[in-house]
Order: structure tokens, then C-alpha cells, then sequence
């Protein structure tokens, strides 16, 4: 597991005064990069230099509880499933307090930007996605 | 079944060139405002007005195919099932030509904003859900 | 002048409860995208197409009055300056009711998104815009 | 001079492959959080806490280099003018090697968020702003 801490932005909130729920897959994908920062050019390099990404084909996501503005959610971000050419990313977002804010399963499939198409996993980011891989 | 089309804006693709999977609740979003449209005040006075939101407490959502800017998608809005309190809705994207893009189903409870409880469903509201609750 | 009906977003306000004063700039966007919605191909075509941008390199912006979910802008763009590479946009956004919410002043240098340097502006969209010049 | 430190988000460019101009906005507005971070609860405590806020009447903003997926820029905010109720920040966004990117200067008015009307300064809010005013 690796955690990512978020506060809430400003401009985040909906109208009915808490975060929009679609802000949280942009959580997600922030803890995400969090995730990879320790490779080397992090993710930025695995997108914009090595021309892979990680399209999300499904998402099934859990929401416990709202948060507004002044509030802060720690991402415990693991995996859930690896495979060859796909994974499921577990974002797990909790209040300071331990309160369940969101519980998110992206699956992803590595994909070749360039060609659109599947493609195997290098070596460096399987490595670092097995590191944590949840036990079961 | 109401049918929304919308096109993407050139701001909502992400590093990879496509529309960010983010974006798709915001996309979800703007048809159920549009399925609402036909009510006094519409969306904004159900929430503004009334006082109600539609918290999303579930998404369950299948990526088919990527769209990029200069791509229009046509939303289908349905109901999947109808509760007292609670409900979901099926936003199914389609490129013009048929093609799914995206399959989204969104699970929510009626909510009063101002306590943030469940609270029962408007008549209105119910009814207009009812005419487009999909046959299984 | 060509003018655009924008309704305020469900997610567009932030946690003071208005329209966040970044998202002004994406509602002159949608105005300079139906702007160009005549040409063939629209902004897209110009922009997927073409591989011709206009990146704002100066923004000159007043906000008279602050606007929230349930309101709409009528926003009316014409041209305050037509150079050979570059252009001013204005953005005049009022409700309904008159009252001007946002005045926006954008200069924009037409450019070659490949080779990222300004170019000569196409005839066709050198003579729309010439076409909504402001009288001074 | 508080500087803040803002990485180019996944989501934050346009189709045109470069971080779309509003988003400097929301760049502006972390770096305005940072500013306040020093001050009992930050810029939360001010908006949700005390009711005030710093709403936008004016911006004037010189784009100078584009920035893309996998950039970095320090945003060195100052204050450029102080008011009783009203004050001028400047955020000058540079890249790591020194390139201007951005130089925005948003004049805000304080403001009673309930009555929306303006009002003056608290003591600590305008201790912190005076500190960080630019010789001229």
C-alpha cells in the first residue's frame, strides 16, 4: 500500500456543497501518479516517454461518506488483480479520523498509445505493482 | 428512454489524447440535469429549490470505446430500478454510428441536503423516473 | 456578435457557492468553439483538422457579478481587433436580465499546434471573424 | 515572495496537447492556498470558517511559454498593491530553468461570503499580505 494525502480543493465542490463525485476518479488518478513517482521520469515518463498508458475499462466505486472544503482524505492505493495485460487499482480514501470516504476499483489495461492497442507490462512497473499486490 | 447528445469540449481530453475516464460522471451528470429539464425549474430547482440532491453512493461503469475531441456521444437515460428512497440510473453512451462508448450505471439515494438523510422521493420526480424505468 | 446560452453546471461553483472564477475561461471557450460552429468542421475541424490553434497569450477579464447554479449567461463574442497572426476576442457575458456578469478580453495568436509558431490565419476564419470586427 | 511548487496533472491539457489557459487559473488559486497555509486553519478556515472570502473582480494575465504533461512550475506569489478591501496578487509561474510561463495579477475584493458585500481585512490576513509586498 502506498498513501497519497489529498486535501480538498476549492474549486471542487458541487452545488449541493460537497466534493462532486466524479472529482474523486481525479483523486484516484492523482494517487495513481503518486503510485509511480518513485520509477524512474514517474508516471509523466511511462505516458509521455514511453508512450503507455493505463485506459480504465471499468470502474465500480463505493461512496461512505461526503467530504467538503477544509477536509483532507489519506489514498491507500494497492492492487487488487494483476494480470499480463491488465490490473485492478484499489484508491481507498479515508478521513484522518479512519472514516471510509470512497472505495475505488479502477481495472486498467496497459495500453500502447501510440497503436491504441493492449501490450504487455514492463518489467519495472509489474514489479512495482506486485510489490503491492493485496493479499487475499 | 431521453436521449441527451453531447460533444466533447476541447478542454476534457487528458495526456493521453483521449477524454478522461473522470469525465464520463460529468458527462453522466449533464444528461440526468437534461432528464430532469422537463420539471418546473428543472434540475437546479430540485437541488437549489427543494433542497434535494441525488448523491451518488454507487458507479458501475464499462469503458468500450475511447472518444477524442471532435467526437459527439448521444446519452440514453433510464432507470434500471426504483426505490422509495434510492435508484439507479443508466447513462449508455453511444458514438453516432452505435458504437458504446461508455455504460454507466450510477446507484443514488434521494437526499435532503440541508439534514444530508435520505428523505422520500418528490411525486413528480418518482413519476418522471417511472415513465423511463427500463423493462427487464 | 454570435451569442451563446450557457447555464451554469452542477459542478462548476466552488466552496464560496459561485461559479469559480477559472471556469469563466472555459465558458469563453464554449463560446469561441459555437463561434466557428459555422465553418466546416467547426473548432474541432480547425483544430483536429487543420492542426491551427489560437493559444491565448493575453487574458484581460472583469467580473461585475457573481453568478450561481440555477443562472444563465448569454454570452455575445465579437472581435475588439484583427491582426494577421493574432486577434482579440471579447466575451461579453450578461443574464437574462441585462446585468453583465463577466467581460472577457482575449488575445489569441494563431498558431501551428505541429511546429508550435504563430501562422497566417486561414481566409475562411480570417473572414468570420472580420465578419463580427466591433464598430469602434 | 511564498513559493509554491505545482506539477502538471494528468487531466490538465486540452487538445491541443498543452495545459489549457483556465486551468492557470486553478493553478493561481492552489498557489493562494499555499500563501495562507501559515495562518490558523489556512485558506479553509477563512472561507468555511469566517464566512470571508477573496472573490475575483479583475485578472490580467500575460501567457508566455506553454507547458505540458510532465512540467513543473514554481509560482512565486507576492502582493502587487494593497487596499483596505481590496489587494492585487501576482503569481509568476516560471519553469525550473527560469522561462516565464505565465505572469498573472488578480485583483480580489474581500468579502462577506453570507451578505456577499465587501468588507475589511482581518489584522492576521493583512499582517501576512503586507509581508509579502513587492518594492516598487
Amino acid at each position: 500500500v502506498i498513501v497519497f494525502e489529498r486535501a480538498v480543493r476549492f474549486e471542487e465542490v458541487d452545488a449541493a456543497g460537497i466534493v462532486f463525485f466524479g472529482r474523486f476518479q481525479s483523486y484516484a488518478h492523482d494517487a495513481l501518479e503518486h503510485f509511480f513517482a518513485g520509477l524512474e521520469g514517474g508516471y509523466a515518463g511511462i505516458v509521455v516517454g514511453r508512450g503507455i498508458g493505463f485506459p480504465v475499462v471499468h470502474l465500480d466505486v463505493d461512496f461512505q461518506s461526503p467530504i467538503r472544503y477544509g477536509d483532507v482524505v489519506f489514498i491507500e492505493t494497492s492492487l487488487a488483480k494483476i494480470g499480463h495485460r491488465s490490473a485492478v487499482f484499489r484508491h481507498l480514501m479515508k478521513k484522518p479520523d479512519g472514516t471510509i470516504v470512497c472505495d475505488a476499483k479502477h481495472t486498467v489495461v496497459l495500453t500502447d498509445l501510440k497503436a491504441m492497442k493492449s501490450c504487455e507490462m514492463p518489467a519495472d512497473v509489474r514489479a512495482l505493482m506486485l510489490a503491492h499486490l493485496a493479499a487475499t
